[in-house]
Formats: C-alpha cells, structure tokens, sequence
C-alpha cells in the first residue's frame, strides 16, 4: 500500500507534516509505504533533524505549492507542478492508493472532483466528519459542506456512504442511519427533509432509525450515522469545535471533551469519488497528521470505491 | 401592567408555576400585576402553603386543561375553557398585556397565529432564543424552529425583528446582524442563504455584519443578532442545549456554561404578531418562570407590535 502525502499542504508545512508522517512509521505494517510529496530537500532535511532513515520514505519531489489562500480553481490549473496537482495525478494513475493533504481544501475538492470524479451512479460526493457520542465512539456525520442544498435523493446516498464507512472503516456492525431534523416525528422538518424521511422509510440499503435532533448529540444512543445536507452538518460540525474551543479556554481537563479534538481523528475523507482522498485541517500538527496516515490505512483497506461503484451500478 | 401567566402549563404545574410567581413578585413594580390563569382552588392551595398573601395576585378561573402531548389545533378548538385558551382571550381583549406558559408548545403557537395572529406586512412570525457569547452576554438567534423553510425575505424580516428585540428588550446599542452561512464570504452558502445575503447587503432597516459560522459561536465577537431558517436555529440551539447536558453530567461547575441553562432566560418570544406571548420550557421550574415573568416586563415596556406595526408599514 502506498499513502501520498502532501508535505507541502497546512498551516505548519512542511515541518509538521513530515514529522507526522515520522510518528506514524511505528505504527504501520511493512507493507505500507509513504510517498511524501513535496520539496525534496526540505523533507530531507527535516527527516535529517529527526534522526529518522530517508529510506522509510518515496519522495516525490515538486516544486511548485498552492497556498491556503489561493483561489482553488485558477491555482489548481496554473500550478501543475504543486504538490496537491501531482498529488491527483499520482492518484489517478494508481501510482499511490491514496492522497491526504491539510493544504487548500478547495484546490483538494477540485482534485477529487475534477481529476479523480464522482463514481458512475453518484449525485453528489460528500464529505464527511466524526463526532463523539461518548467515551471511544463517534458517530459519522454527513454531509458537512459540500453540498449546501442537497436534495433528497442526494440525502439518500448519504445514507448508503455512511453506512458503508461506519462498516467498513468504523467497525461499527449494522450501523444505524438517521437523518437530522428538528423533531422525532416523520412529519417534522423541511420540506426537503420530509422527502428524504419517505424515502429512506423501508429501505433496503441501509438500516433506517429515523429522525434525530440536536438534542440528541453527545448521547451514546445517537446512531453511528447521520445524514444532513452540508449547510447544517457545517454548521453543527462547527459548533461542536467551537464548544471544544471554550471548554479548553476554560481550562477544562476531562478526556471526553478532548474527543472532540479534531487531531486524534485525522481527515475528512471525500465519499463517492473513484480514489481514496482525505483532507485534514489547514491547522492540523503531527498528531493530526500521524493520524491521517493511519486512518488513510483503514481506509485504503475498506475499498470504499469498489464497494460504492458496486452498490450505485446495482441500483441504476 | 398585567402579566398572564398561565400555571396549568409545563411538567411541573401547578406548583411550580405558582412558586415562581411568588418568587418573582420582589422583582416587579407596584404597578406590576400578575394574572394567575388557570385553576384558581389550586392556585390559593399552593400561595397557602408558600405563605404568600392571594392578594398580590390577581385570578382568572379555568377548568379545562390542554396537556403537554395533545394536538395543538384539535386540543385548542376543543378546550374552550382551557388556561392556554382563555389566556389568548384575554391577550386578544386587552385584559392583560402579555400572555406566558410553559404548556404545550404547539397549542401556544396556535393561539399565536389565529386569535392574536401575524402583524400587517410580517410574512411570517418567529420565534427567538439567546445563546451565550461571554459572561453576562447573549447572542439572539432567529427562527429556532417555527419556519424551516424561510425564504430570503422571511429571513430579511428576521433581521428586524432581532434588531428591534436586541435594541428593545436586550438593550444593545446598534446592535449587528449577522446571517448564520457555512463561511464568511458572500458567496458561500445554500442558495438561499446566499439570495439573503444580497437582500441584507447595504441594507437601511438594519446594522448588517455579514456571515458569522458555526465557528463564531461562544466568543464575545459574535454579533448580537444571528438569523437562520427554523431548521438550522433549531438544531444548533439543541446542540448548545445538548452541550450544556453534556457538561452538567461531567460534573462541570463553571459559572459560563451556567449561562446555557434556559431557567436563566425565561422564555421564548413569538416576534411578528399582535401581541405580547411568551413560550416557555415545558421542563421548567421556579426560576425558569420567575425570569419569564420578569422577562415579560422587558417585552412589555419594549412595545415590540407597535414597533413592528409602523416598520412594517413603511415598507409596504
């Protein structure tokens, strides 16, 4: 297995990134390689001041970056030697079985839609992010910004991603599937969201709880999935972040609250493209990025894509 | 002044209400009478036992009560001589100034839209919470749940509707209004949001801030007026209320997270109608209805229909 990362993506490239990737080495089995991707001297010369061997490592050496601020279309078409574009590329010639990066998140999103593309059958990709529901467990929120006005069909493969993941990369047996709403009653909500509720009812794609509400988060009966349209799982998802941020202003030691901590998690992982893309935070330290390493493992190993393009080309 | 209050309404009727009347009376002015709407032998009983002299009150007689799970509008044409019934009679005649309950939600709101009804001009009336940004200060958001699927201009009166009541009632100086959208540039969000957005943009009838995120919640920064759809209000007001459970079952004492707790607010304001009505938590106890009643006090002396009635007027 081959894990690109983009050395040159985040707040704190590429030091931080590099010596993420050197924290994870103890952790991943002799057949995992990491592709660090970027200047090639800069990497050196970190592993260098790390004591770690080079020959942990394949480098792929660019010479171009995109920054955080770049506008992430005209940067994505300009800059073809940047570490995010040749990144794409070592993708999608299957050179790497997956690419991480805390760089510019919409130059990433246009790489996975653009370079890498929505599998056959697939409305619309989604993102998707964890939040705690009590002490270990997390519960796999979707969409959390992708797709603002999601139709109800949309919302319905949510459902299928969701599950999938929750099974395959979560561990989770059977996961429950939610949709989110402002009422526990199948006539509440939206008129978008009460579409959706008619459709998932008695569905056989995934096992159905029903409607949840933002009462119900933080609770360890919350389903391991719910599914929102990406303007309210944005929202909700930072919320949550904010809350985290106050508890810690606070000087709150307590380990749930640090669950909500986004490095101990690692990226977001883009769902219902043909490749396996994760996107961390623009702030994200080694923590973050040791773990973006580990999760791209479990998520190499659950073939999200095989298993999507079989389940959407079955229901076309 | 005369408060309606009606002590039929909420889990813990009629004790607690009646308590919370008792507790409130210190805090209000010689010319500040409370109208106890509901089962009067009950509600002497309970002033008996508190010691409280029946004298400080006056009584309206009921002896039908709508209970916290029936149907809003069967319950409501049926219970003519409910406490939630007679409350609204009495509003709509002018016998009292404002009408609160802690009693079923739906049923409030029917009394709401069809005997008090929406104001000349007012699409659609809302419903309002406070979230805390910092010691002592609140944030007013808007819808938290009646219109799930406001439209740009509902949510442009929305606007008004928090300045006036944050002016008026929250007594903040040129308070700000900010649009609740998944990022800060006005380009970002669900196509709604974004028509809002341009509505809002270099608007006269209020001190227009932009986006704020989910992120922008809990600081001091935030602006003191936040306007969403009833979705999204609703579910982040039941994450702040999820987080605050959350915190209390880790045994958190911290005087800021004190400040999620609803019984220091009161209740909730119907904005846009015409009159004065006042929704309160079903769960709530003693203080939760003593801030009510002096909240109630806030929301008359602020005029809000009147206000509303010649803003509105203008801009048709």
């Amino acid at each position: 297995m081959r894990i690109g990362i983009d050395i040159m993506g985040g707040d704190f490239a590429p030091d931080v990134v590099v010596k993420g990737a050197v924290e994870s080495l103890p952790h991943l089995s002799a057949g995992h390689r990491i592709v660090l991707i970027g200047d090639k001297d800069a990497a050196l010369r970190i592993l260098a001041k790390e004591n770690a061997d080079p020959a942990h490592f394949d480098f792929v050496h660019t010479t171009e970056v995109i920054q955080m601020g770049d506008n992430p279309y005209k940067s994505f078409s300009k800059l073809s030697d940047s570490s995010i574009v040749v990144g794409f590329k070592l993708l999608k010639t299957k050179q790497i079985d997956v690419f991480g990066s805390a760089g510019n998140t919409g130059a990433m999103m246009v790489g996975a839609m653009t370079v890498i593309k929505a599998l056959k059958g697939v409305i619309r990709p989604t993102i998707a992010a964890l939040i705690p529901r009590s002490e270990g467990k997390y519960s796999l929120v979707l969409d959390v910004g992708l797709n603002p006005d999601a139709k109800p069909d949309v919302l319905y493969q949510y459902g299928i991603f969701g599950k999938v993941y929750a099974e395959n990369v979560l561990n989770y047996q059977n996961p429950r599937v939610a949709l989110l709403n402002i009422g526990s009653e199948p006539e509440k909500g939206s008129l978008v969201v009460k579409a959706a509720y008619e459709l998932m009812e008695n569905n056989k794609d995934f096992n159905f709880f029903g409607n949840v509400e933002g009462s119900d988060f933080f609770k360890e009966s919350l389903p391991e999935v719910i599914v929102t349209d990406g303007f309210v799982g944005n929202i909700l998802l930072k919320q949550a972040e904010a809350f985290y941020s106050l508890v810690k202003s606070r000087n709150i030691e307590d380990p749930f609250f640090e669950q909500f901590n986004f490095e101990h998690v690692g990226g977001t992982p883009v769902l219902g493209i043909d490749g396996n893309v994760l996107i961390a935070h623009g702030i994200s330290r080694e923590l973050a990025i040791k773990n973006l390493i580990l999760q791209s493992v479990n998520v190499v190993n659950a073939n999200l894509p095989e298993k999507f393009a079989a389940l959407f080309n079955e229901e076309k």
